[in-house]
């Protein structure tokens, strides 16, 4: 698969959204040209020789894990550190220095809330099926329902309470990659937890607000009206297991 | 506590190495003025009213935990962030933009596995005692050393073994940050599991060889040798329960 000059190539497991889709969110936002590699033909062949350390001597490391991206001579990966890269390209950055690095630190505690989230379903290993923790799972989706998501939500909803101007963004005045982040946080997790989050996001009303607000932004509510957006499954990081929502279980 | 101009000041726990050990490092390696404020009288409420929300309006928001760095007019959370927004003053960054984006995304793999690491101890919940998950800490060790420390180790000598020179180095020919990091990776985990990952580290020569390698450096060997540097303990992010260390699990 020859890399098209100025196209960004983002590589991703193609049938989920996974911390692929806050790279696709900004992507999207900004209209950009992408070539989402893993879901056209030949493309999991390609995303798996880049990983199994085809790359150059003096280049990019080959990545960890998936997502990872592409553009030119570079390969990067990790999320946030993508998310860096592409956000003064695609007009997602934050003014000024300060703002510049509050984006990167806010990004990293979304991803924090996401690892947690991705936990309650995979508490003991990754490498084990659901089934095999399930009682491991109530337990850590309880302890998330009732500390973990009122800390995070609580600590979101104070900043945007903070924010200048009525529409209220996460860091100055307009819209930064941060904000499409803490959508996709949103509407996974009233997916994995219908009830429990229903019930949390009441009381952080700017979250919410903010949410819907992005999802109305022209470019994200064709995104998600189209085929490209993926729906949440039980094999993403947000998973609804309705054993879970309940945010009870034995000690 | 006024802002000294020009110096790094360190907020983190002040009697734990924990994530802010990872900066630390850092600012230990370059010589770096900086004061480590809640170990300071008065230190411990200065962090929290920073903590609580006393930033004025316009400037860095306020941190969702420790580390967190105050330099000037910004303060910046969240340990990979603050690395990045030093290294480049300390020195400590890799030549070139492959480079500098190679760093950022080493430093979160490392983080990642920073939090696994973390985990073990702790895999329900952050508000809950060891006591109250060790059963479940069991399992996750388990996973954590068949699984994982093999996954990462691996991963890190295989980005070694492609490096250039003789002495080995995460990128290019020389330290950055992301080596002193690793460093204190490798540190932690033979404190927690002493058994198991020296088992483990066998298999990854460069990995350990580049671990030596740090620990030797005249600034870092003078801070290991210094009251500055806090022992590790089981109120850390690396703990030694014996029981953890065996690898082997009831399903």
């Amino acid at each position: 698969m020859p890399n098209r000059r100025g196209t960004y190539e983002l590589y991703y497991w193609p049938s989920i959204q996974g911390r692929g889709e806050f790279i696709r969110l900004a992507l999207e936002d900004a209209r950009a040209r992408y070539v989402d590699v893993a879901r056209e033909p030949g493309g999991m062949r390609a995303m798996q020789k880049l990983l199994a350390g085809d790359l150059g001597a003096g280049t990019s490391p080959t990545p960890f894990a998936p997502p990872f991206l592409r553009h030119g001579r570079l390969v990067i990966a990790q999320t946030s550190t993508i998310l860096a890269y592409l956000a003064p390209r695609l007009g997602l950055e934050p003014k000024g220095e300060a703002g510049r690095w509050a984006a990167q630190q806010h990004q990293l505690t979304l991803a924090d809330w996401v690892a947690e989230a991705h936990d309650t379903h995979h508490p003991i290993g990754v490498g084990l099926y659901y089934d095999e923790q399930r009682s491991e799972a109530k337990r850590r989706s309880a302890e998330f329902i009732a500390e973990r998501i009122p800390k995070f939500l609580g600590y979101f909803e104070r900043i945007l309470k903070r924010s200048p101007g009525r529409q209220k963004w996460l860091i100055g005045r307009s819209c930064s990659y941060p904000d499409l982040s803490l959508f996709q946080l949103v509407a996974g997790l009233h997916y994995a937890f219908p009830q429990a989050f229903a019930r949390a996001v009441r009381k952080a009303p700017n979250v919410r607000d903010l949410a819907e607000r992005v999802a109305k932004r022209p470019n994200i509510a064709a995104y998600l009206a189209s085929p490209r957006r993926l729906p949440f499954s039980e094999d993403g990081i947000f998973r609804h297991y309705p054993e879970l929502d309940n945010g009870r279980a034995k000690r």
